[in-house]
């Protein structure tokens, strides 16, 4: 029997993703083995690998089959019918922007990216500025074309390629609850806090303990070993694809902690990774419903589970264990108190929970303004740091620590920051939605059994898959539209309490 | 200007080249990274990069582009014609198989390397011919195609697929000279050194320090350990591509030698990778010239080079500083005397250099009656064993140390087993022109100077890339044709020495 028009578009699709997650594997080699003279030749084997799905996914045969499939809708399923669409959306996104100009982009951002790391190692904005009003240039060209293909606002449509249905009418509502609150919550804390005693952990610890002690944790969490890897890269990141899912991180001799809230962190986005539907892998629908979602799973894990005293209940022993260590400054209301400080932090990375939002909320404002040419490039870090000053009363003392902190301008990727302080209110709405279904989560967690939370997480979110837009996948989990309320809650309870 | 046809046939093959050197990313990956359960997902990688690669080599454009570039070849230098030679072989060979035999051989020897496997851990041939028979029948249309297509013998047709240029009529005669001498020489090799005294190395050497020294030796032979790693895995070998060369070994922690010579093995391999000429990187002519110089140049470093006292000399004060230990078992001349002990090992992989050949003659004589027909494969294992008892006077006691004992058949490689035994011979017959060439060689060894070593291959050997045929390879670099002489000269010295 001869496929279907469906069916062949599913044959195609498997295709691209083949050479997708291909390509996503090579990526990882590139941060995690790949010998540093041997970028160039990973550069043309990826540019190959984009071009032939690029290629494959605006090829006028996917289209017609696409058409084809359409008029016999009847025919499909309704998980098919979202696949089809998933399919169109894809396509529509890389049909909108013709080849020449994607690869102009691809030139000035691999050139911007280069400029953008030396002014920021000499913290210097003027040896980046020329190349930065090039990208934006080319930038607005593509939200343009895009925004008109997909019927959205130039920022809504960039937005949409990270993740898909966040819409600026959204994003503005709740930046403007998170607005409100923040700089004031954020004085109260840190008042608040100056009183609580905590000791400092000092002392040196290997990092092959370290190693050690998040594979265990790891494996507890129930990340599956023989379908993944623990690495460690420059930048800790989750990479591969689904099926093969390699996270990195980085261990510092001196600060165990941080090395192993990055791998909890990625751990997050990892699981959300492995909770994916197989029946759908390879599919459009088979994949995560982009970066606001997967934000939100890694620090629905790092900072609201992880986080926190039950967490450090059942970490507590493991840590001493793991480097012989024990004393005051190991018991979990100290371990509570380090890893939950706030801040007037200058770099959005180094961020604490509470403060994270503002940087981003500020990023998100100044590349609107930059778009739409209401604030001009020259102009940028003084914008910044007033705009710094003003939130968090701290001023950078250069733009190192300014507004060249983030390499996200210099690749192109305008409107992912959104994604970043969306994915923050996501964890803590489905954080209040799994609390108020499984009332025994914190005991749970206290004696190292997670798999009720990530039962939860698979049923409600990462079963999903990317068969519904991002606010559709909150409303189904949690029975509410996406707001800010909850994850304000959750702040103002954890760190005002007496 | 627009681009000449040959132009054009650049530019693909280049595309070509960039799929194919993903795709070897991607199996090193496999063997060295990639966790257990993700086998499927690597497959469908794979399998996606291979067929665009064969699309690509297949279609009419590139045909109808080769046709043009043809009719102008005076426009062409003469590296470019020979590179529209080697880019019309690698089409010949491609197109010569439909794709439907392809697909039906990769699904038979998937299944047969799998039953394969079942059948050496159990010892039990019966469990593995049924399926050695489909692909030996597959196999005799494709090597009848083949033969066809590229007016050759079926089994030159396959060998051809892996040593360029390489016949039967010139193996034969090799073969010749080899059976003639080997039987004999081999058991006087064993009675003289009988009576040499020889102290085994005991004790456990740590995994990290014979990595620190395989490191500093290849350090100290060239290899660019910026563009290239050292890594373990199963079975060693040598992957990534030009530019990215990657070797790997096995160490173990009773016998230092052996993952030593591993390395030093496969660094003869990734020198003759890192020596191809950058210009003609990505091209055809670029590449190594198949397996019998990939065999020559691993074999003339372990074996020639290294497995030698001037070599040994250079190395005792780096494995007694290594592991630190010192004594008579680590002298210059009982090193030497381990690594050329002579023995009748039943096991090719096991053997040493001079029985080695022998195991090679055995198996391309058997699966050149078993394409023939002249040899069934239920008659393989009683064929196998008895020549091995007439050939080397002992007995495999059972199919895993006899014909089960290498997976070449089961994955349809026949007509590879000769590149490693012509591999060994050009070795032989490169070695009398290098120390020839360069009578200071063995001093400068003896001191850890391997410059002028590599930079004598360069020039005679790697600089040639795939331009000329193996035998005219030889030819250049020795100036005379390829035979035993040289190789069977070197070995009468080595081992018969008083």
């Amino acid at each position: 029997m001869p496929l279907t028009p469906y069916q062949q578009l599913e044959v195609e699709f498997r295709r691209l993703h083949a050479f997708r997650s291909a390509a996503s594997i090579l990526r990882w080699d590139s941060a995690v083995m790949m010998p540093r003279g041997s970028s160039d030749l990973r550069g043309e084997q990826l540019s190959a690998l984009e071009t032939e799905a690029h290629s494959l996914i605006i090829s006028p045969r996917v289209s017609r089959l696409m058409d084809r499939a359409d008029a016999n809708l009847q025919m499909l399923d309704d998980w098919q019918i979202a696949n089809l669409k998933e399919m169109r959306r894809e396509r529509d996104h890389a049909i909108a922007t013709p080849q020449n100009l994607i690869s102009r982009l691809a030139k000035a951002t691999a050139r911007a990216e280069v400029k953008w790391l030396e002014a920021k190692q000499k913290s210097d904005f003027s040896i980046f500025a020329p190349h930065l009003e090039e990208v934006v240039s080319l930038l607005r060209n593509k939200a343009a074309l895009l925004g008109k293909a997909l019927n959205l606002d130039p920022y809504d449509a960039l937005t949409d390629e990270f993740s898909p249905g966040l819409r600026t009418e959204e994003i503005d509502a709740i930046f403007t609850s998170l607005g409100r609150r923040l700089p004031g919550l954020i004085h109260e804390v840190i008042e608040l806090q100056a009183s609580r005693p905590t000791l400092e952990i000092t002392g040196r610890f290997s990092t092959s303990k370290q190693r050690a002690l998040a594979n265990e944790m790891m494996k507890a969490l129930g990340f599956p070993f023989d379908k993944g890897r623990l690495d460690e890269s420059e930048h800790p990141f989750t990479g591969g694809v689904p099926g093969d899912t390699r996270i990195t991180t980085r261990f510092s001799p001196t600060d165990p902690l941080t090395g192993l809230m990055g791998v909890l962190h990625e751990t997050g986005h990892a699981m959300y990774d492995v909770g994916l539907p197989d029946a759908w892998r390879g599919l459009p629908i088979g994949r995560d419903r982009g970066m606001a979602m997967q934000e939100s799973q890694s620090l629905l894990l790092e900072m609201l589970i992880c986080r926190n005293r039950p967490f450090l209940t059942y970490a507590k022993p493991l840590l001493e264990k793991a480097f012989g260590v024990s004393g005051p400054e190991w018991e979990v209301e100290n371990l509570y108190r380090l890893l939950t400080r706030v801040r007037r932090s200058l770099v959005r990375v180094d961020a604490d929970e509470v403060t994270y939002p503002v940087h981003i909320l500020r990023s998100c404002r100044l590349e609107n303004e930059i778009l739409k040419g209401d604030l001009k490039v020259k102009d940028l870090p003084e914008a910044w740091n007033s705009r710094v000053e003003d939130r968090l009363g701290v001023k950078p003392t250069n733009d190192a620590e300014g507004c060249l902190q983030d390499v996200h301008w210099a690749v192109g990727s305008f409107g992912y920051f959104p994604s970043y302080a969306i994915g923050a209110v996501i964890a803590g709405q489905l954080y209040e939605s799994l609390r108020s279904d499984r009332p025994e989560l914190d005991q749970e967690i206290a004696v190292g059994q997670f798999g009720g939370l990530f039962e939860w997480l698979r049923v409600n979110v990462h079963s999903l898959g990317a068969s519904v837009s991002t606010p559709e996948v909150i409303k189904r989990a949690t029975g509410k539209p996406l707001s800010a309320a909850a994850w304000l809650r959750y702040v103002e309870a954890k760190y005002l309490e007496e």
